[in-house]
């Protein structure tokens, strides 16, 4: 069935939300708190292999985020909804320059709470312009 | 809970097989059939902004399949299982080159059969080299 369900997808979109803002604080507690812990996570970083599983996930943050804190931002969040999973797509902008990147965000619903298990980001052939309008998150 | 359902994750690897078949086809027909008819679509192509609905998401296919057939293939892929969801991580592959783009395609249970309701493909910043052992569809 086509999901609507207006207090389901704001609650997926802070899912995304808190994402966006763990990344750009850096917070690898948040980060790590974030993903899920009973079902399998994957990732996919721009141009890398397959990341699988939250050790390996996991480590990939850490080794992102001690880059430090920069404004990561995730625009134009579109939310699906699939019963106890949900899917966003945005579009990747990082210290307010246009949008390079076009994201796949994964949530799954534990213990009453949406938890991340998947990440791709990959690079847009033509960077987009970001608004405060679009900048939902 | 961790999902690990050896049937369906090989109904799972069925249906993410008949998506490279379907590609590789340039099989139009069977494209539109493997995609979700009651769950929401979405698409994002390499490089292009992101498409939702089943409208435009199987007009981007059409323009795509019109190219002709070739050999594009799903290698390594990965099954992840969320309930009457389900992910799949892979490398695609045309004309037996190396892969060059990483993947995530997600499914839903409809109607006891899993479709498609989202694609991502993103560049490699390496080419994966494929073996025959690789290309598990």
């Amino acid at each position: 069935m086509p999901a609507r369900d207006p207090a389901e997808t704001d609650a997926v979109l802070l899912a995304n939300t808190a994402f966006y803002d763990a990344f750009s604080a850096a917070d690898f507690e948040k980060m790590s708190e974030l993903w899920a812990r009973e079902s399998t996570v994957s990732c996919l970083h721009p141009g890398m292999p397959a990341l699988h599983g939250r050790p390996d996930v996991l480590e990939s943050w850490r080794r992102i985020l001690a880059g430090g804190p920069g404004s990561i931002r995730g625009h134009e969040p579109k939310v699906s909804l699939f019963g106890t999973s949900a899917l966003v797509t945005c579009y990747e902008s990082s210290d307010a320059q246009p949008a390079h990147l076009a994201a796949t965000n994964v949530f799954v619903l534990e213990d009453g709470r949406w938890r991340m298990v998947h990440h791709q980001a990959g690079p847009l052939a033509r960077a987009m312009p970001i608004t405060k309008r679009s900048d939902m998150n």
